[in-house]
């Protein structure tokens, strides 16, 4: 192995934005020698051969033969799908292979892949908290992961070499990486991400079917903050089923919480309780700013969104001006 | 007048971020000939002179002396103080002026500000639907309305000369007009800006206030979909202080509608029913698609948010590799 490369040869299975953002950072990084990847639709294969070689070294037609003598297999498929791929896969890893995934969700995925896994075998779940609201093959890149977190949660706990050497891997493709066990991953992103996700896919929802504002209002008007919610609610749908059906207990824990603070501000609303809103909006504040200052968004104004310029030309005025 | 300006002296009141924005859009356009401006703040006022001959030609001590002789009178504060300001300049509009705002609600502004207004004047309720999450002197710049929707809720609803002047005046700012009633004007914004905004806040509050997951925690992993929230979280108290006291009624109408939602989603992750999950979040997808279309937000991915770069230089590590 070069003194560069983490992993000699490394196995990437699901092709979409996170696996082929995987893909993409080990090459581009240098971090895996040799990277196959795979996809279990034949036109995404297509699409990733197309791509070339800043996509993947060689593109297998199966799990079980992008697998076979890999040092590091990263399963990159919905939650729901990752026991069924390490059952498939399991008769065809070598000797003191790492296996991984990315998967949001991290009890499930333990509780669906171990039976499958094994003895010779190190299984480390991982999840790499970055995305877009964009999937498929083109959907990925290489940077997707700098200045991210990378959650680990490893089975018995510890930093075994293993985990240092996935770690290792990690961080060579920028991202930052934390230790902790599945069960409390799964809490923290039910109010760092499930949760968010589930307010915003409703809120979209919402304001597609009312009766009294139409929906070329909901869109034109969207910039009132509307368009935000929108963004995170376009993000892949097969994905997102998963995670709320992998999540269920924490997602409906942190749902519980914020149904009870909603009803609080809804309220102060109703009471008209100036100084309880003026409070709590003080408060949320300071958040943002913690937010950026850890370097974890940016600090531009309206997420650095670009504004066009200023129109040059004269504007046509179509009716007689009464100060002409 | 030339041929260039609408206004020939404007006077907005208000140096946050949305008055601030007016005025220096309109000094770069050349939308008016000569702009004067004010706030009650002493600091701000200090503040704008610094700025200079971008934010505005003159800065006058009070609202009434920005208002002596000007053609068109915006104003530019909180919802909850336009009546007060509305009574303070009344005696000072000139015959045949143009007296506007921009608030985020129009009923109460109607209702607060119709009883000040002299019959000579003529008093037309705006609002750009543009903004971002931070205020002041310094947050405006002169491209924030451009390709935006500014609302018009003429109190009699029709376009007289007097709209038409205003109407072209926005224009030249890069905005589109619309004219609506007031009321229908704060159903709209109830969903499109009022709403979104108070789940960010009260979901931003909630994670902020969680025993089992550290505020550290929320702020590392915020990259999974919490940090869009926080964003809007983030905008002035006291202006959506206001919002929410004076728009209370479409408000929680809205609410309302969107607790039936979130009950339904609910129900489905409870039942772990797949199909209406996957249907629901497939439907959100495609009204972000008509966002993105109509120009009202970035087709790049992640809101344009730009990656760092891979990291160039070998990573230091810290451990020994079991497979070195």
């Amino acid at each position: 192995m070069s003194d560069n490369a983490v992993i000699d040869r490394l196995a990437v299975i699901g092709c979409g934005l996170i696996g082929g953002s995987v893909a993409r950072a080990a090459k581009a990084s240098g971090a895996a020698k040799t990277v196959i990847v795979t996809d279990r639709s034949p036109q995404v294969r297509q699409r990733v051969r197309e791509i070339g070689a800043s996509f993947a070294d060689q593109v297998a037609e199966t799990a079980a033969e992008a697998a076979e003598n890999a040092d590091l297999v990263i399963i990159a498929v919905p939650v729901g799908a990752c026991g069924a791929v390490a059952s498939e896969i399991a008769a065809h890893l070598k000797d003191g292979a790492i296996l991984s995934d990315v998967g949001s969700v991290k009890s499930s995925v333990v509780r669906d892949m171990v039976p499958f896994v094994p003895p010779h075998v190190h299984f480390i779940p991982a999840h790499p908290v970055a995305g877009t609201e964009n999937s498929g093959p083109d959907a990925g890149f290489a940077e997707l992961f700098v200045n991210r977190w990378c959650i680990l949660t490893p089975v018995d706990g510890t930093a075994t070499p293993a985990t240092q050497t996935l770690q290792a891997f990690w961080e060579k493709l920028g991202a930052n990486v934390q230790l902790m066990t599945p069960e409390h991953h799964d809490l923290v992103l039910a109010i760092t991400s499930h949760l968010p996700h589930l307010i915003a896919y409703t809120i979209v929802g919402t304001a597609n079917d009312l009766g009294e504002v139409t929906e070329s209002e909901v869109l034109k008007f969207s910039a009132g903050g509307f368009r935000d919610f929108t963004r995170i609610a376009a993000s892949d749908p097969t994905m997102w089923r998963d995670v709320f059906l992998h999540n269920k207990k924490a997602v409906l824990e942190m749902l519980g919480t914020f149904k009870e603070d909603l009803a609080q501000l809804t309220r102060a609303i109703r009471r008209g309780d100036g100084d309880a809103l003026f409070n709590h909006f003080a408060k949320t504040r300071a958040i943002r700013r913690g937010i950026v200052d850890i370097g974890q968004d940016s600090a531009a104004p309206d997420f650095g969104r670009k504004p066009a310029p200023l129109p040059i030309a004269p504007i046509a005025r179509p009716y007689a001006m009464d100060d002409d």
